[in-house]
Formats: C-alpha cells, sequence, structure tokens
C-alpha cells in the first residue's frame, strides 16, 4: 500500500515581510508542493519576525530571534520533526558564515546568491561542505528555465556546430537615479561592499550572465577584458559593466551587464552562434528558444509539455502545456524540485543534479574579481583562475 | 502577539495522477500558500487514487475511494480539521451535483468551468448556493491575470473612451487531428456531449472568450450570430467557431474560437477599441498590455510590481517586479488567492470577491446554448437571454 | 549587339499634390525603372496640375487640363512618342468612364481599386476591354508582397493540408473622428457615395481584406453574413464592417475591416489554416511569414533573395538580401514590374500575368454588393454571386 | 508660369548585371525620381557593360568600356547634356581613385562606403574634394532611415538625459561558411586586402555600426578596445569583432559587428540610454522606434506621415502614412533626395546636408585602423585619433 510523502521541512533565514526575495522562494516551494515550512528566523527586527512566522502559520516557539539560536534550537528537536533544509535569503555578507553553520549543523542549504562576499570566504565554506554529507544550492534561478536547458543540449547535441561567438546581456534600469539614497532598501544594502562585496552590478546581475553563458554554450570562460563604471554620484560600486571574452574550447564573446540602461526592466539574453547556427534566450519571455540555422528558416521552439522536438531535460521542467506561460516563480520551483529529488533520493555528493552547486559560486566569485582586476589594470586580457 | 494563520484545508475531487488540471489547481494553491490539502477523492481508479493521495503526503483514512463519502466522511470531523474549500476538478458532467451536494454539506466549493453541463443543471445549483452561506467559484483562469484586471480598468475610467468594437480570439490547434481516437483522454470526453455538455470547442474555450470580452469591455453580450463547424470526421461535438455580436452599450465584435487552428497554441487574446483608443492583450505574452490612442504614440503597459501606472487591481495581483515573468500558475493563484481572503474573511455572499462566481456559469451556459442556437438557425441575430 | 530597351511611356490622371497615391504610383513606377511620365492630368485645379507637371519634369504642352482632352492629344501624337499606359488615381466614381474611354483609345490601362462604382458599371467596361487588346490592372498593392506569393504558393502545394479556417483581419484607425469635417481631403470623398459607391470601410480596405483572402486561400468566397457599423454621426457609409464566410472548397472563416479601431495603423493580417498547418502574414512586418504546423516547430520564413526555400514567385518579387526590409512601395512596384514584363512581351489577353485584372475587380464589386444586402437583411446566409 | 523640373544626369562606374548594389542605388535613385540615368562604365566585362547599359535604356554610345574614358567623355559634352552626378558601386579600392578624377573633372560624386582603402588614400580625396566646388556624398544607408533622424533628434533634445551607455550591434550570418571559396563575388573581393582594405568585416559592416552609434548618441567614440577573429580558415581577413569604447562626453559601450553569426540576417541595431531614459531601433523593423522611460511605460514611435509626435527631420524622409511600411530603399532613396536638394539649390561647400559626407568617411577609416592597431596591441584603450 502507498506511503504518505514526507514534506521536506524547511526554514528560513531572512525573508521577512517587505522582503521581495524570501517571498519568491516560499512560492516557488509551494508551487513545488513538497516542501513545508517549519521554522524561521525571518528579520532582526522583532516585530517584522513574530509577524512573518504567524501569518505563514508558524508557532511563536518555532519563530527565532536568531539564525544562530534557530540552528541549535531545531537540532536539539527530534529528528522527525526538525528543520531539513535551510534557505537563506540574507543580504550578500550573511550567506558563507550561516551555511557553513548549517551544514556543520547537518541541514541542507539552498542559499541565495553569491555564495560568499569574496572568494575568501568561499573557500572555508568549499571545505566546510566537503567534509559534510549535505546537499548546497545556489539559487540561480536563471538556470532553472527549461528553455536554458534545451539550449545547452542543443550545443552539447552539436545543432548549431562549434560555438563561435556568445552575446550575453543584462540591461536593467532600476538603479538609474539614486534610489538608495531615496530609500529603496534593496538598493541601499547593495551598494554596501561589506554586506554586498566588491561588485555592484558586475556582482548582482553580472554574475548571472556568466553562469549563463558557461552554461548554454557549454565552456568556461577563460580570459575576460572588463570595463566597469559607476554613474550615480553618491554610489560606491560599480552600476554598469561591459566585457570581451574568450572561452576555452574557442568561443569568444561579449558580456554586457547594467543597472543604468533607463527603463529596462530585466531582459537577461543570450545568444550563441556556432559554425552550423545559432540560438537566442530572452528571459523576459522565456517560452520562446529561437534557432537560426544556415540551411533552413528561422524557428521557435516553445515551452511546452508534450512537444516532441523538446529534450528530457527541458521537458522535465515544464509543467504546463504549450501556450500556457510559466515563468520566474516555475524556474525557481524547478530549482527546489531538483533539490527536492536529491534529498528524498539521498543522492552522493555535495550538489544536488539540476541545482546549481558550490562550484558556480566558486567561478562567480572568481569570475567577480577576475573583472575587478581587469577594470582597474591596463593590459588587455585578464585570466581568470578558479580555485578547485 | 501574532497569532499563527491556520492555512485552509481543502480537499480534492478529481486531479488523480495523469490530470493536468488537477495539478495545475495544486500548483496555484500552492504558490499562494494559505492553503493545505487534506483529504481527496482523485480517481475511480482505486490505485491511482490512493497513489495521488500518497504522493501528496495525505494519509489513507483521508484518500476517499468516492466523493460522497468524503463529503460524508469529512462532514463529520471535528470543524476545526475538516475540509472547509473543496476543489472540483472533474470531467463536466460532475461539476453540478458535486457542487450542489458540498455547497449542502457545508463546504466552500471551487469548480473547474464549466458550471454545469447546461442551463437546466445549473439553475437548480444556483438556488441550492442561495440558500447556503458558502461561497462559490468558477476556475476562470484568464480572469486571474493581472493585466486583464489592468485592461477593465482603463475602460471604466474611459482611458479608450467609448467601447465600439471588441474582437476576442481563441484559436488553438490541438484537435486538428482525431486525438481522441489516438488516445489522448482530455479529448476523449471533451467530445462526448454527456459529459462535456452541448457544446464542444464553444464550450471548452468560447466560454473563455466571451467571459473575457464581457469582463474588459464591461458589457454583456446581448445578440449574436454564430456558426460552428465539425472538422474532424469522427467527432460529435463542435471544433470551431465563430460569430459575430452586439453588447449591451453598443459596442459590436467578433469572437472566434477553435481548436482546429493548426499549429496554435494557446492564443487567446483581446482587442478593445473605444472612440479615443485601443487596449490588446494575449495571453501567451501576459505581461505586456499594449494602448494606442488618437493623441500619443502606441505604449506598452507591463506587468510588475511597483509600476506607478498600475491600478490597484492589477498591482494587488502581481507578485514580481516588471521583467520577471508571470504566467498562467500566477493567474488561477490569483483566484485561489481572493477566495483564500475571501473565506477568511467571512464574506457576505456567495461570491468571493474578485474570483468568478456562479452568475459568470449563468452566463457562460447562456452563451453556449445560445451559440448553438443560432448556428441551427437561419435568422441572423440570437438574443443572449441569461436567466437571473 | 544590344539594343537600348525603350521605357513604357506613361500618363497620370490625377496624382496633383498633395495627393498621396498618386506620389506613390510615381515612387513605384521609379522604383521598377521601366517607366517614363510623359503626360498627365493631374488635377482639376489649373495651377495644382501645372505646377505638379512641371516639377515631375514635364513641358506644359503635355499637361493637360482635362483627362478627355489627354487622351485625344495623346493619341494624335506619333507612336512612339505618345503616351502607352494610362494610370488612373481619381476618386473611385472616375475610374471606370476614364478606363473604358482609354481602353477604347489604345491605352493599356492601370486603375486604382474599385474598378468601378459598382457591378452595374463594371460590366460596360469588363465588355470593353474584351472588345480591346489592352491590358487592363488593378492596383491591389498588398497582392504584390512577396511573401503574399510565397503564402498562396505553398497552400497550393498542400504544406498546410487541406484549408479549413481562413481569419482575414483590417483594422485601422484613422476615421475614428470626423476628419472629413475636419478637412481632411481623403476622408471627405470617400463618404460621398457618388463618389466612393455604396461602401465606405467595406469598400476602401474590406475589398483588400477579401481579395488577400480568396488569394491565399486559393477558393472564392461562396455565402457571408455581415454587420456594418457606422460610428461617427456625421457619416454617411459604414467606417466599420465584421463578417462570417464559407469558401467554395469547404474552408470557412471570419473577414474583419474596420476604420475606427483607434489608434491601429495598417495592420492588414491574414491567417490561413489546414488540417497540417497554417501560415500568418502581417502588412505591417511583410518580411516574416509565420509558418506553424502539427509535426515540428513554428518557423519564420523570411523575405530575401536567395533564401532557398521560397518559392519563384516569391523570389522573383524581391529585390534584396534578407534582412533588407522591403516594403509597400516595393510590393506596388511588383505589380508596376508585371505590368511591365506583360507590355514589352506583348502577351495575350486583357491581363498581366501577375497583376490583378478585371475579374479581382468584379469580384471585389460583387463582394460590396453582397455584404450590403447581407447587412440590411435578416437571413444569416447570403450568397456571393459573381457575373463572369 | 511653371517651369518644368530638370531631372539630374546621373552616369554609374560599376552596377553590371549581377550586382546587387548597383541595383539598388538605381531603383533608390528611381524612387527618389529626380534623377536620369544618362551613362555608365558598368562593367570591365564588355559583354555585361553593353547589356547593363541597354537593359536601362542607354545608347551604345554612352555605355563606355571604361571609366577614366567616360569622364573625358562625358566632361567634353555640351553642358546641359553631359553627366553632373556619378555614381560609384566599385568594389572599395577604386572608389577614391574614381572619386578623386570625377570630383576634378567636374563632377558631383556619390559613392559606396567605404571611402578609400585607408587614410592614407582617403586624405588626397579629401584635400581634392576640398579644392574642388563639387559635392561629395557616401551611401551610408542606414543614415538615410527616418527613425534613425528621430533617435538622433530625441537624444539631442535631452529626452533621454545625458547619455550613459551605447550598445550597437551588427551580427550577420552571410560568412559563416566559406563563401568566397564556393563562388560567391561579392565575398571574394571583400577578402582580398587590396580590394577591400585591411578590414574585413570591421570595415564591410562595422563602420556602419561606428557610424550609426556616433550619429545616434551625438559624440564621438574616442578609445576603444577590440577583439578581432577569423573563423573561416581559408580567410584572410576579420570575419568577427567586438570592442567595448569610450565616447567624448562621457558615455561608453559596446560595439559588437560579425559575419559569423550562422542564421542572422542584417539586424544592425542600437540601443542608448540615458539618465532618463532608453532608445531602441532595429533596422529589420525600421518602422518602430522604442522608447523606454523612468516615468512611464515603454512607448514605441512608429514611422508615418502626419505623426505629430515625430520630428521634422524623421517626417521630411518619410514617403507613407504609419502602417505603410518603408525599407532599405526608401532610406538609400532619402539620400539621394538629399543629394538632388543640394545640387538643384547649389549649396555651398562640399557635403550635401543630410548625406553622409567626407567627415564620415573619415572617421570610418580611422576607426577601422585604430581597432586594428587595438586588436594587435596587448594594452587596453586605443586612442581613435582622426585627421582633420
Amino acid at each position: 500500500m502507498s506511503v504518505a510523502v514526507k514534506k521536506i521541512r524547511m526554514g528560513f533565514v531572512g525573508g521577512g515581510e517587505g522582503a521581495f526575495i524570501g517571498q519568491a522562494h516560499r512560492q516557488a516551494a509551494g508551487l513545488d508542493g513538497r516542501f513545508e515550512l517549519v521554522c524561521g528566523a525571518f528579520s532582526r527586527d522583532a516585530r517584522n519576525n513574530q509577524d512573518t512566522g504567524a501569518a505563514l502559520g508558524l508557532c511563536a516557539s518555532r519563530c527565532y530571534s536568531d539564525w544562530r539560536r534557530m540552528l541549535e534550537a531545531e537540532r536539539a528537536l527530534p529528528v522527525d520533526q526538525r528543520m531539513e533544509l535551510l534557505i537563506i535569503v540574507t543580504p550578500n555578507h550573511l550567506h558563507a558564515p550561516i551555511a557553513s553553520q548549517a551544514l556543520s549543523a547537518g541541514f541542507h542549504v539552498f542559499s541565495e546568491k553569491p555564495a560568499a562576499l569574496n572568494l575568501a570566504e568561499l573557500l572555508p565554506l568549499k571545505a566546510v561542505l566537503e567534509r559534510s554529507d549535505r546537499l548546497y544550492g545556489l539559487a540561480h534561478t536563471y538556470l532553472g528555465y527549461p528553455m536554458v536547458w534545451q539550449a545547452r543540449q542543443m550545443v552539447r547535441d552539436g545543432v548549431i556546430g562549434s560555438v563561435r561567438k556568445v552575446i550575453v546581456e543584462y540591461p536593467q534600469g532600476w538603479l538609474s537615479e539614486d534610489v538608495a539614497g531615496q530609500g529603496n532598501k534593496q538598493a541601499g544594502w547593495r551598494d554596501l561592499p561589506e554586506q554586498s562585496g566588491l561588485g555592484g552590478c558586475i556582482g548582482d546581475i553580472g554574475t548571472h550572465a556568466f553562469s549563463l553563458a558557461e552554461f548554454v554554450a557549454d565552456q568556461p570562460i577563460q580570459h575576460l577584458c572588463a570595463m566597469l563604471n559607476t554613474h550615480v554620484a553618491s554610489r560606491q560600486l560599480d552600476d554598469d559593466a561591459a566585457m570581451l571574452f574568450k572561452m576555452a574550447d574557442g568561443a569568444s564573446g561579449v558580456l554586457i551587464a547594467s543597472q543604468v540602461c533607463a527603463g529596462e526592466e530585466n531582459p537577461l539574453k543570450i545568444r550563441v552562434y556556432g559554425d552550423k547556427g545559432g540560438l537566442e534566450w530572452r528571459q523576459e519571455e522565456p517560452s520562446s528558444l529561437i534557432h537560426r540555422s544556415l540551411d533552413q528558416p528561422m524557428r521557435v521552439l516553445r515551452s511546452g509539455v508534450g512537444q516532441p522536438w523538446l529534450c528530457d531535460a527541458a521537458t522535465r521542467r515544464m509543467r504546463l502545456p504549450a501556450g500556457h506561460p510559466e515563468g520566474y516563480l516555475e524556474a525557481m520551483a524547478n530549482l527546489y524540485g531538483d533539490f527536492a529529488t536529491a534529498i528524498r533520493s539521498n543522492v552522493d555528493g555535495n550538489v544536488a543534479p539540476g541545482v546549481p552547486g558550490i562550484d558556480v559560486g566558486l567561478r562567480g566569485m572568481a569570475f567577480i574579481e577576475t573583472v575587478i582586476a581587469s577594470h582597474r589594470g591596463d593590459t588587455k586580457w585578464t585570466e581568470l583562475v578558479c580555485p578547485q
């Protein structure tokens, strides 16, 4: 007889009322359906913390005032009650410390990106992770989109031939003005190096573009030549970036990331061209993947369960028939879904298949540091060296 | 001190493994986050029923073999444990009987559309509902999209002036071949009048187009002149429809619904033109609302929390900043969200504000019957009379 | 040795300064390059007439005050000097009388549409034409677009299978207000039945939609059921139309034509669906032809010389490589080009291959009259009978 | 009384049968309508030369076997018969020599781009021009598009505020394979440095992107950092380029030009962002100009005579009402039109207002040489120095 599947018990650090990304994580987990919120330390503001927990149905006793206390208290609970998975949605500087402690305390960790403030902080986390038997994942949400997987598979299958050129761009406009000075909290901590890291725009969204490029082109970036700008006077960190790059298997390309492209929303976009064809995907219209080729008309592959021309990796990440749009939360829910599958099937290693892991975090961190070094230097090409 | 909010306890009839729409309902409810699945009668197939329940974390005792049994058993449970809300995702012919019984037994009901097989069946349900103190809602998911509310508000605010012309179209292609004969279950029951009602395509998707037109243009259709076709030989019901119509406040228009537009996915689309401008919305790209006018360039209003030019009704139905696509499940989750709010706030009456209610069901049913009458007749205009 | 090709000597009736369509005709002829303007009766306003002629390089002696005089005077010139082809770009009521006289006088005629004010006037013109050995063409410019020919060829080749459904629409917005009352001349005569004919919108642009539908679907419309509206109080003729129709080979469809779709420009669009796939073409983006099908992803065929997947009929109507947009004037120039070829090659009959001829005019006229009859009647279907 | 306007008598060097660009020039001139072809030296192939001339209506005596002979012979003709304007549509290496001689012989010159093979060759041409009283223009066709002028005017008017970022891209795909080796003539000479110059892709299309960026952003590029690639083994010159750049008034940006973006047609595109908004224009859909801003929804300005929100400079370059697409030939005809106006109005100086002149040529040449220097060097930034 069928045995009822148990939900995965999860807790949150961060994500109190007013925090967009914490809410998104809960919606994505709810959409997947295999998770149950059992505890949280949502905010350093006691009232916000309690209110958030209560609104989410938590009793006061599992609404902790502090994440350290939460780890300790949960660890003391019976094994079938205590939190299994910790979701970290704090500002950046807390990601690595909390993740290290949580892993050491025996909890799986799913963390907002970046994995840490810098490489120096990330390497110890990596060591902790490798000593543990827990899973660690990073919320690189854009890598959860089905048509991104479809694009990668087509590259791997040689559909566009040998990759020659990659153009990845992420032009946002929301930091065109001094919104931090106008009270926008998300803009505020993002501009504090001690909370955000050394990269502004390049860390916040440049890493998304970077990870997407390496993922779809299926080869690492090895050298780059970068320019950073800060357009708003009161700002400490960069708000605009652009670079040339060369990849390991012969492709070269351009990466653009900016938060001062006034009026732009969130059009992360990638184009990859090989000697036989090219692919184009845009996050604002994520259901369409454009495939151009030398010997046939342009095709538009559309997301949708049951399309025989889509690969398994893509189809498994869809819920609906073609023409029923899925979006950002569904992409994030795909990461949650793969994490759930990995937890329940006791996969080996520390990475949930399908979920960006510590290595994506490491490369992202190395990327930020390389970009800053390149920006400050006078030589053209700077090598991107990533510790293993 | 904050008191933990209780989840709304819901049960399902229908929606066993393999049923797309039941899964979508659970995902939408999970995305909203205020619901908890406590019971179900998912399938007449015992194995499917048990497996579905177990996979969803239900213990066997609340996995009922039969919906009548479920209503009875749940009613016998303590008030703080028993199901509060029944979700009906069965084939059409069961919608009204189950809803009637559930309402009578004291449960709120959220039903897939159509509300009933025909008007004759729906009127008694309406009577039951009016005698009860429960809420009843219909899953007209497309009315949950934020930019549909934005469009309606702009019409109401006179932004496009007095409405003159409405063009609503819903061309699908999935019934271009005899897919029922090829084993497609969803196509199968949809073509059986005793399970689906007298309308094929016109019932299945024509009603979506109809409801959308009346909702956005903010006036009822009063007369219509319809043509139905059945293109696949083995099929009993219509698979293609088109009609002219006239509305109450002077607008006229065209409605197209078809399931044999080979290659089309799900591009429900509406255009409404007034004497000052026009609006255009397309479900496959639901974040954009095009606004044309006589005295300024075309504008594209884009979905996104915090856009000052969007109305409250639209903004309340969004979760994410602009450029982070929301789709079909988010639209359905908006209906769940409004239902949750209504349940928790004990609204008067039988309709949850924001959720299509029995009147939408009635008009849809009257629409189907009027279309069929028009199709069969030789006179040009047939009045759409809807019982109150 | 090569002998210099002689230009085709053409003259204009109508098209004085300020007349958009006359200017477009001259640009199209110039773009083709095989025509030479030798005379004209451009305007009843003597000053306008002389100024127009002078600006176009004509000496005063071939700038005629009156079209009758022009026909007479040109006929009297030596055969190697006199006009060969008359372009008629006057208001509608003059099309047939001038064409008749010109044909009788031995000139080829290329006329703006409609061919006449009504069927009663057109039949005698047809008789004159058939007695002559001259060519007659109608400026149904949209039938000159290469991707329209591509679509028709794909229909003929069975690429989309047997045609089931045709949706053709032509929503303009420029008559949303009383622009005639505001002094717009083009709007002015269009609303005078004695100059424009009995159709307003249905005659002006409905006929374009009609001809396009019959051309691409490659079968005639046999029955229709129409609704006409007049939304601006001061207007005599219809400014808005919609209809259902049935075609000869089993397809049915919808035709929408309106000039009160506020904010719309000129998006004539056709969709044709068969049992294997569908085609979509939109005049405002004329280089793209969308091809959907049941067994492969959506394709976008793009205009451009040298694309091996395009048919000859399409490729012959292109000038530029893919990605170099061609538009309305190029489409019209294609009609001029086919007319030039026919004149120089002395084709048999009265129709220049590739140029819409008298039969397109006849069907258009029968269409207008049938629509008006249908609109006025109470029966659902009215047969479209077209004299041969 | 009105005096007949005389056509401008033009002659061609190059543009024999089979040459796409010569044909385009004749079509553009014909579309404008103020030009008359009177002579040509179309091809070194005598048969092609004679056939081309004859097909264009020239008598054999003005079909010259050689451009030097043509200049001489035409100069000897009476002033009211001889050629006034020479169109140069030869391979690149002949542009400067022919232009110099033609100017010296008293003819106006309209030359295909580039103006010369390199700066060393261009400076003497500039000197010749300045000593003459003739006009010189370059066929930078993309600068003839009306919405490009609209964009530039909006930048100048401060509509998007102070310019911060410019992204210009020109990804083509037609050189993805060794098409020269396969017999494509246009690809053939383009890869010969002695005929094409030192730039391959960067010279052929990179200069278009460069000129467009400087034109729309209304400021010069001062420093750049470039990467060139050659992807096809048999090829001598670059077929792919990308660079970062800094402009004079504080903007920075990215330029991408490639001819190995397999499957791409001709999507030259520019985006310019200022501190208040951004503009986007794409050559493949040239009628639309997207305007984003911080304080209102995205707007799409559409080309069309009579749109009150368009500037004069744009409107003067349009022929048709909105929704009637104009394309590449119309853009080129705008250059011809401005050249005609300048010739007939005897403007001072050597540049026809509205037509790209020698300075655009100089900057383009300096650009190519700077890019190649940057590509070969190891320092990050190379200054773009342009001789005055």
